[in-house]
């Protein structure tokens, strides 16, 4: 780990703990803060050593950090739309002296991997509602993070496909309500998901999140994994989830 | 229930009492017995009063005649393109007494649908493995009945498609292996995923089966419920197992 940097916080923002190998990250209480889906994507994802991954709207930055902190991964790029969220997140990156691991690019994945970038896995927690759903304020920081507002699920599941190379693998986290039309569209970009896993609030509740691994240019067979089950009694964690949090 | 009718047995025939409402089913210990998996899904169907319902590749009839006891279904007609097979299911229905109910029919289900045939809900336990694979003899009745040798998912599903109107039923059960190729089927055939349910060996063991609702001309948007545990332990079956099989 490199030199942690002293950083400046906005009035807004914040800094929690990640209680893993002493990392922090800057949040601002105004913007989208990541949640569960982060954290479980993060131990989902497989990464080797030496391999090179890029993280599409990566937002506070959490999974780069999480993974480069999980894997041996050799280097980790955040990109960013929104430059607000994409500056915080580089603060968040040098506070925790990752600099030369992690770079946070302010970009729009709509333009990925048509210059030639490439990357062995591809991670994105992406915004899951459509444009439309419930939307209020286009324009808040939060609605970027959450509808698809600056790209849509194609626009992710395609500069996905471009920056893998055939055997490449792209780590996603969604809602199950949007599960067959995310199978479409990575299939659309020549990914095939090979390994699926449903996330249930409870064991008798139906699931919220899908952790997907598809792989470019794979041939169709899925394997569903055992579900994860987040509480064991309301308020009560299972074994599982606190140990993919690592505490 | 009509008059049950006395019914001959061949050599390798057997009767099986399904242990419910007094049902018995002829099975062929050389042909293809049915299993969890037909069960389940005559759970998982929902059938309302009056609908009409079809059984694509019907084999021992084992749907039909389930789902007359479970549901409220007005007729059931199951359609299965081996002679003796169709033959043999016949004979169950005529020994339970419920030809009134139940048609078996002999025939192809590419050929079904063209003639202006409909459906409420259409069901269907098809052949789950791509021909070819691991098979020894294509004219083995249990070949027919597990391998795609005389329809494949898109025939079964371009079937279903036909025979529903907008907002008719498909329910099938399948590999979770061939999850995204199913998804894909379903859609093509303008037949929209809209319930899931993922059947596990064990709670910590991959899924092996998958259930599925799926609606004509519906919207995208997919349930995926509560997981079904098959074991507690080995050799003990859950609650939930038990109650599906009504003992």
């Amino acid at each position: 780990m490199g030199k942690m940097q002293e950083v400046t916080l906005k009035d807004t923002e914040r800094i929690d703990d990640l209680e893993r190998n002493g990392l922090k990250i800057i949040q601002d209480t105004g913007k989208f803060c990541f949640g569960m889906d982060a954290v479980l994507l993060s131990g989902f994802a497989q990464v080797k050593a030496g391999e090179r991954v890029v993280d599409l709207g990566t937002g506070t930055g959490i999974i780069p950090i999480l993974l480069s902190a999980k894997t041996e991964g050799e280097h980790f790029t955040g990109v960013e739309i929104q430059e607000e969220m994409a500056e915080m997140a580089s603060r968040s990156v040098a506070m925790n002296g990752l600099g030369e691991k992690i770079d946070i690019v302010r970009g729009d994945l709509r333009e990925l991997g048509r210059d030639g970038m490439t990357a062995d896995v591809v991670t994105s927690n992406p915004p899951y509602m459509k444009e439309g759903n419930g939307l209020k304020n286009p324009d808040d920081a939060r609605a970027v993070s959450r509808h698809e507002v600056a790209c849509t699920l194609s626009d992710v599941c395609q500069a996905a496909g471009r920056l893998l190379k055939n055997g490449g693998r792209f780590y996603m986290v969604h809602r199950p309500l949007r599960l067959c039309e995310i199978i479409t569209e990575l299939r659309a970009a020549k990914l095939e998901p090979k390994r699926m896993k449903f996330v249930h609030p409870f064991a008798d509740k139906e699931a919220n999140m899908v952790l997907i691994e598809a792989v470019k240019g794979a041939g169709a067979e899925c394997r569903v994994e055992k579900p994860v089950i987040v509480y064991e009694a309301p308020g009560k964690y299972t074994e599982e989830i606190w140990s993919i949090y690592g505490y």
